[in-house]
């Protein structure tokens, strides 16, 4: 299982994956599972990916080909005229993987089925936030809650829905984020460390900064820490239900 | 879709559930989900139900029609010696109606499954707490986190794992139950008000009391709204994460 999240927030972009991919409880691996194309001051893109690893591996593959052919470079995600476009080469390619992959008919359900976040920008256009499905279609952000989760997305969504506000500074989202995948790894062994965060300036056009939150980071075992003392905290501090009065 | 949990205190058992059941966002009806039996000094049973409504009710109804025949009391759940009895009458109840029920060899996925919460008191028993499978067979709950969650059991659980205890009082752990209510039923509009609580005094051997959280009440409300607001305040408390710097 993976967890991934993207965020649209005003400034930019912020993306976070963990990277344990398992195959069962004794055969885990540590995969990266957000991926980054860009033409500096052209454009930028971001891939974060949940679902089958082959699956997921043959589709970041083959859009990374297609950006090496000259040919058709509008049919390749660095060539593509608009976000749009690049949310389509990239769906109709997953769907494609996952049809190919199946013996049967192909549906969502498929063994070898995934979902992807995408996110980018290209010159002349705003950043845009996809989540793409793999059956081949795609959807965009609301501007009520731009944000999208893929894979275990649950147990780290109530805080995301209310504590997310677009208008916050990339540290601010950072520290969601966090809380967000303690929650999850907390309850679901299959997500795990290290995490993947991927930060893009909204206008910038240059390469996403890129992050690492490894497993003895300092500041990640002290959010997973305080943040469960603050729960309990705030939870003393509702008023009391009067039971007994009843 | 349901959400109940029952947790075993040291002061006895609470469970909460709600009541909104659907076939579909536009046939949903309102039905309680957790039943009681008992005999006043002698025994105190408490089922809460998850899955499909026809199958639980035939095994509700079920299990109070055999509490009627007087031939074979030891195989009704009022007059089995143990709760360890009980819980193997109400699994293979259950097992026997999903049976039935499907027309293929039954599995787990069957679109008549369910899943049951058992809790109660049989004098010279302790209290004691079963999940039961649709498969027909029941696990106890561990001393570490004596608890039981089904039905749409993940946006709830974070708070559940941070702040549980099992020396609470009736009053915090209604309180708890009502923040982790209340994060489901934001995520998910399947489980909905009013919710139905009851809550069992240990040794007592007196029927649970029972209390329901209806659509205004005041308490609810008030718990939704300052939630929100202290894991936001929780949020922005935390010591911010310093990404300029690196």
């Amino acid at each position: 299982m993976s967890y991934c999240v993207a965020l649209k927030l005003k400034r930019g972009l912020v993306f976070m994956s963990d990277t344990l991919t398992n195959g069962g409880l004794d055969n885990i691996s540590c995969y990266p599972k957000t991926f980054c194309w860009g033409l500096a001051g052209e454009r930028q893109i971001l891939l974060a990916t949940a679902g089958n690893l082959a699956t997921t591996q043959a589709v970041v593959s083959t859009l990374s080909e297609q950006t090496k052919k000259l040919k058709e470079p509008r049919d390749s995600i660095l060539g593509a005229p608009t976000m749009f476009q690049v949310a389509r080469i990239i769906s109709q390619t997953l769907a494609e993987i996952i049809v190919n992959s199946t013996p049967s008919q192909q549906t969502a359900k498929s063994a070898f089925s995934a979902t992807m976040i995408l996110g980018g920008q290209i010159k002349g256009g705003e950043t845009q936030l996809y989540l793409i499905y793999p059956e081949g279609n795609f959807i965009e952000v609301s501007d009520d809650k731009p944000f999208f989760q893929i894979g275990e997305t649950k147990y780290g969504r109530p805080i995301l829905v209310r504590a997310f506000d677009p208008e916050m500074e990339f540290n601010d989202a950072i520290k969601l984020l966090m809380v967000s995948f303690d929650s999850t790894m907390k309850a679901n062994l299959s997500v795990g460390l290290p995490l993947d965060i991927r930060v893009y300036n909204d206008g910038s056009l240059t390469s996403a900064r890129e992050l690492r939150v490894e497993k003895d980071d300092a500041y990640y075992q002290m959010i997973s820490r305080a943040w469960g003392d603050a729960l309990k905290a705030s939870l003393v501090q509702l008023p009391d239900y009067d039971y007994n009065q009843d």
